[in-house]
């Protein structure tokens, strides 16, 4: 059987040194198409190196993000992707907010079957907010472990 | 896409001085509106630093708290949470009757879709009592992964 | 809203000195009023110290139990649980007729809802035995998480 | 309530010496009569020092093994259950076969109304093998956890 | 009861030097009689070895894998899937088609009745990227426990 | 060998009910001979549910604490200990002012050989402070294992 | 090289059914020469399955022992030492004075080189106690890792 | 014994809304004189918010700081510390620059005793670097525990 | 630098197919020249798979391993390892005697500087026993890091 | 106070493609000048992406390594740190020769303080291998904490 292979034609971001985009607006996801097109499978995405600002007081928050996916006929480069999520470094955003509007705009890029992200944001003020948002129930016969990140314990 | 703004208008807690309130009677619970009012998507608080008193003997009771909604038109101002939830540090209430009435005053204020709370109680007589309640099964469609706590496990 | 109280006339055990009970059939559990009889939610007890005798040896044997229990109109006092569970202590029972008749004792006295009970045994022989029993499956709508006692894996 | 007893009658294994049979063939499983013959619960083994012979080299095999069963009329009486499987180490079998055989002779001897086994090898060609076998489907309102054994990682 | 034999002959790498297959065209998956047909089981492999090349740079990339099915009339040789896996070493792919194309090439071998495979690549530019593929829903009555690989934290 | 008795006249507090002292100064230690005075051994409390106050802004403060001495000629009564502890309720202090100072009280009350306290406190402004005070080095021959309590680690 | 063999004549307990000694004073520890006796090594004993009573109030208390000695001449027989152990189920003492107890009574029989014990009794009162006690310093050069018991961490 | 309290007089952060300094230079780190100027003991601050930039590249790094110090007549306003950290977000320098720039810094700030820092960096190119650095020994008899920081796995 | 190479010459079992030797006195252990021979380091051997007989009632016992050594002149080669330690199979020894007999063989064929060995046997009577053997301190300036293997810890 | 800057001058791989080196021979490792010359400190690199081949074999075998150094006048460039490592994928070699040799090399760009390697070795036979090498016992007063990696396990 052969190996499917992926059309790259297009990508301008990956293997080329790119800068921070200044906010979430001027960020450039980009995409190939699915090699496996009829085939459902999920891909998972974990960024722990996420940050923005606090749209209220500017003060940096930080969160752990882990995206899922089911491709319908794009996948997101992933250079892209981290540099989507980079452009956020000196954006205000409350965390429901912010969380959401990541997934609604990889939604609008990828017209994936079903995405879904979780955001474990770091605690303020002793607790802790995590965001859980999918696009609907997973699809029949997908398979999608559980994200298995860590709660929040405190000390001790 | 452009990203949801958050109505902070209203407020009168947030980014200000505030005393603990005396009693969970006199606790204000704030409310935002919903930046994605039209999108289904669970939000998690994770409180380890919860004390309350025994209503018998006075002795402090002290509990890790986990509370997951699915907001309607209102998400819970989460410094107010933390100010309602430090009011029963002088309140006296039993385990079971304690942590079903602090989802039920969020239900109260909040009307979210669907709510529930994770009480996970520090060991009396060497036996901790943990407390689990929903309003009821989680909406089809809706992601809301295991709170994952750790059980008690004594020594060794 | 007003704060559910909990009736605690009629005990006898809570807040007084109490001997260990000398047998099962001897130890008296006691109940309240529920304080929430119109909603349901679950409640876990971790019993990490329980002991009681091989019926045939007379060797002691050691149990990590934990219980899950739908209260109906009635909970299980605390401590009165506790003083039955600590009168296995000279009690000779196999692990399955043991761990299974502690949930049938707690189903008799309190008539919940629904009732479960894990009963972690240390190994004897190299092998440990666990005893999984549920009065049928949870109820509808009920949220009862994973016990999540960690198997036995032996040394390394 | 009387606490259900156990017939121990036509036992030869329990609580006397006895050798380890040569072969899984001439293992003798004994059982005794169900103590809560009307009550579906879950009995659960793990077995972490069971090893076998490669049928190929007779180079050693080792396994985690864990089995789970809801009794019928019989339990397995534990230490006959412990020389049968004590009884593979000069038995010579592939993983697969052998952790499947091991389920269907404790069917055959138990008749029980359902039952499951992990077994989890050690790596050979740094690749272990797990297999999972089940009689069927968990049956309706019983309580079988997760057997919870941890995958390999390999290093590091 | 008898156990099964697993019949091996016209296997041609088993218990033999072979080197690594040059590319993974070139590897032969070899199989074997499946020693239980009549009965549903679930076999994993764990591969924590697997490293093949990045197509754009010819950088090395590293994964660790996990491979369920559930065996029709054949199982895989697992020396053979040892050097099937290993002939990536020098073979460029993506991940999302490289982790795709294992199973399919496995699927066309076997002929399972189920197969998933879980494919765990270490992170390039601060994110790892998982892939999870099924051939459809586990069937009915089968038990495939969680592949429990946990996720990627960053540090601290 | 006989095995030494402890001398617990002039206890007040032990075995009777106690209200929580109004402050630390209020608070009373209690001690009890030494039963093993010949011998050095040290004496490890781990104290999970402590509380006080921010002594400028009056918000609640959460400790997890851990207390190791080598006793002279007493021992600490462990409720009066207790009690002590819990009398930080209301009390405000900073963090490093009030961990050295709870070492220095017991040491005025009991003359140990020697004492160390970890203090590891919930985060403030994403960042927590642990503070490890000893009275001098471990003394020459007694076994004093390290507290081992985790690291914080913010999400992820 | 010849290994060494074991003296096994003169015990009494091992092999043959032994009921529960009535009190430790009652209980025999047996002991067989050192089988290596020019060379130093250390044996750990871990006694999960330990429990005493309260000396004021009768409950029944539970601890987590480790037992490290360093053998002179002899070496304990391990079946005398659970019986011993297990003779503590209806013996009244507090925490500091048993663990230490343990420890003087193996040095009275054994004249070990050196022996240490710890004792990681289960919390009363939200607080609980271990015990760490060694007859001096490792002797040098002998190995004696860590005992490694996790502390207790409350919830959460 | 008098409680020692804390002259916070001096102070311009703590308790008013500060904005992010725009460079470390910029930032203005705070003291106030050690309560316990004659005691020694060792104060920790874990930061695993921690973002910098890459000098040649202008990409994002991130890094989990833990920094411990013995005070002499100092200690550090934590508030201050954390804006201090925070000016990193738009600073460019290497790792091993980076971390033992803010050792230095401190030092220069506080004159403590004894210092150290270990920067845990998130990886690049598969492989995270971690710096220590200590400004010498620690001093005798006073207790620094391990950061016990775990290391980085990769997958699986 | 040119690598060091190892002579391998005169081994007889690396590569070849081997039966299990049929005793560890049968067992032959086989070595190379050190290739970095004026270069002290430690190796370490983790072995998992160790089983013997008990010489009393010649059932079964496991054990986790776990061998350090610096080598002098000679390398163990690890096949032979692999047969002499599977060679115990068949062998009765207690556990002492069992673990120092096969640190002792080791050094007699390789006189290594330095060789340490921890026996990490599974629990009988609900007490599993390690032993700790090392021939001496470790030498000055080599690195031996913890075995680190977990404590048994029962259930729970 | 001044920040160090790190001269970069003279590198050839550093944020340019660069393709894998055939052998490590062929390998170039770059070095800077170390910023604080003048300050002991350590860095660590965890490299889990470590492959090589069998020198007898020609089998893959993976390694997790960890490499600690104190810096003399130069760092080593971790890209070409990377690139050196990547250059063991076609090169045959021995755990033990192998492992030393990468330190050797290290040592001999970079004229180190003090330098050393942990080997964490994939199982072969069931039995990993680990190698410890250190050039020397650590320099008086600098901070080299544990490597910390989990030792092998095997299953369950
Ligand atoms: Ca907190
Ligand atoms: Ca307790
Ligand atoms: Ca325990
Ligand atoms: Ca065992
Ligand atoms: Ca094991
Ligand atoms: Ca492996
Ligand atoms: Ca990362
Ligand atoms: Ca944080
Ligand atoms: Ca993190
Ligand atoms: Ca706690
Ligand atoms: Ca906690
Ligand atoms: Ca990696
Ligand atoms: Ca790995
Ligand atoms: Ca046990
Ligand atoms: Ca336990
Ligand atoms: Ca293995």
């Amino acid at each position: 059987m052969a190996e499917a292979t992926t059309d790259t034609t297009g990508l301008t971001l990956l293997g080329r040194p790119a800068g921070l985009p200044a906010s979430p607006e001027e960020a450039r996801l980009e995409r190939v198409p699915n090699p496996h097109p009829g085939t459902r499978y999920c891909v998972r995405f974990a960024a722990p190196e996420f940050t923005s600002l606090c749209p209220l007081t500017g003060q940096p928050d930080f969160a752990h993000l882990v995206i899922d996916y089911i491709p319908g006929e794009w996948l997101v480069e992933s250079k892209s992707l981290k540099l989507y999520l980079g452009s956020f470094r000196n954006h205000g955003a409350f965390h429901e907010a912010c969380t959401v509007a990541i997934a609604r705009r990889l939604v609008d890029e990828l017209s994936p079957e079903w995405l879904r992200i979780g955001g474990y944001w770091y605690p303020r003020g002793g607790i802790p907010i995590d965001i859980f948002y999918a696009t609907g129930p997973v699809p029949e016969g997908v398979w999608v472990p559980d994200q298995g990140v860590p709660g929040y314990r405190g000390r001790g």
